[in-house]
């Protein structure tokens, strides 16, 4: 792996390189904002990125949000965006699923869902059945009648083929117990994503793979993972593609992880990657000698593309 | 390793193998029972083993239940047993941590709890100041407010210097959020135990490896593992070698978990490890060529070893 090439700063090298691509990928937290807080100067550089005619996409593993949600929270932050270059982690997830579920003819057709809102508003764009998720008759303690009925089976669905595992802010023992208890009927195994924090608040919180997948993973047994369908999965990447129509070797992946949105860059064969250090990443991470993998180009910040300009 | 003797039905094999050891040491789900059904001869056969004047030790990883509870669940199987004869992982726990924190002379004093009453009862019963565990403003959606102050730290007690999991039925993320929050400020890490599943109903729930310590050691990252108080652990079998004084060379450890309970006899240096085929464990696990450890002897079930009495 050659060294990353440091941008900020450097005006020739930063118009050389948004030369170089029709498309720019972001990774939104960490990047674009952190919590609430818009980073200075982001909304000028997505500008500028339009006036130069690239197209900005938001690829986001957070799947408690459907695009619609994203899109209110890209909107009210001014960064100029429309539903359509969202692309989350739910509904890559909701694409993935209805597809395999299709072209299986799949006879267990419904999915059961560890997570929020979002991924059930993205499987049922997609017209997947689903049961979990919000529902408030699973936000509760588990009871003695429920340990008999998912030991004996009768407290399961018949009808589920698949656990979908997300990020929940209500998981609880009665949610794993569910989900574990399908996969051991042999449902699939997937995971919209498995980042294992969250940030927020300028801290980190439990992610996805936390929560969820790690744990029924680890109750599963034998390194048996799921199938992710957030970065750096290639699914993610196949179905933006997709939908896109991407040259990938004029795509550049932006982002603040580098197992996450590096990685994905990285595997899916872009152009370019791009970091920066507003996030979870650190210089060192990807300067020490056993770095997982490298970007190619980085920059301490988003707004120091916006240079370009001047 | 060598092949392991089978003894059922070998009355001859039986008696010297009983004659071999002083203590016998029995995990219990499995072995004993299985949920509140106690197994045939069980009673029969530990009533055998007193007469031949042999100690037998009830040792379990079940962090949710103090000794007194588990006494109750004993008595209430006709399990003739007193609370001494009772050892678990909150109290191995216990013990290991007042010594911890005694020895060090530690300046943050109070463990953090992610599990049920009986760590509690345990801590307690060793001096041991405590939060989380039980506490009724923990089992609630976790908020806004929450994600500010466990960010900042204001939410957090400053005393705490320890994180303890064990198995939670009140598993959720404020709880999950808060461990993290403390472990980031360099709490020691400490487990029960890190069973992934839980036998009950004779099925498999989520175990308190899976999800606490798993979950949380995800988060960390790097690969930092709880020490953990519960079989396979050494830090149990040394706090009960203090407790009984036992000749390791004349302890026999009984059990249906290949990982857990045969590796702790083991990696223990007992002098003999018996498996049962009740509980978790089949034959092949053990007699596959890969197996990560072998038992010295196994019978299909706890009331073979009474056909000694006949």
């Amino acid at each position: 792996m050659s060294s990353p090439k440091y941008l900020t700063g450097d005006k020739a090298a930063i118009n050389e390189f948004i030369d170089k691509f029709d498309t720019f990928l972001f990774d939104c937290d960490g990047v674009l904002w952190s919590g609430d807080h818009v980073f200075d100067g982001v909304i000028d550089t997505i500008q500028m990125l339009h006036e130069k005619g690239k197209r900005t996409v938001f690829v986001t593993n957070n799947s408690t949000k459907s695009r619609q949600d994203y899109l209110k929270k890209l909107t009210a932050l001014n960064i100029p965006a429309t539903v359509e270059d969202v692309f989350g982690s739910a509904y890559s997830s909701a694409i993935y699923i209805s597809r395999v579920l299709k072209q299986a003819s799949q006879p267990k057709p419904k999915v059961f869902v560890i997570g929020e809102a979002g991924i059930e508003t993205e499987l049922a764009s997609e017209n997947v059945d689903f049961l979990g998720g919000t529902d408030p008759a699973l936000r509760r303690d588990i009871t003695p009648e429920d340990f008999k009925a998912l030991a004996d089976g009768t407290g399961l669905d018949p009808d589920v083929g698949l656990v979908l595992c997300g990020l929940d802010f209500h998981i609880n023992y009665l949610k794993l117990s569910t989900a574990f208890a399908y996969l051991r009927t042999g449902a699939t195994f997937m995971a919209t994503n498995t980042d294992s924090t969250l940030p927020m608040n300028h801290s980190f919180f439990p992610g996805a793979g936390s929560v969820s997948s790690i744990p029924l993973a680890n109750m599963v047994g034998g390194g048996k993972m799921p199938v992710a369908c957030g970065k750096p999965s290639q699914a993610m990447m196949d179905a933006v593609e997709g939908k896109f129509q991407l040259d990938r070797a004029r795509t550049c992946m932006v982002g603040d992880r580098l197992e996450t949105d590096i990685k994905f860059g990285i595997d899916g064969r872009l152009g370019g990657t791009l970091a920066v250090l507003t996030g979870v990443m650190k210089k060192h991470d990807f300067e020490k000698e056993d770095a997982v993998t490298r970007p190619a180009f980085y920059v301490d910040k988003v707004s120091d593309l916006g240079v370009a300009t001047d």
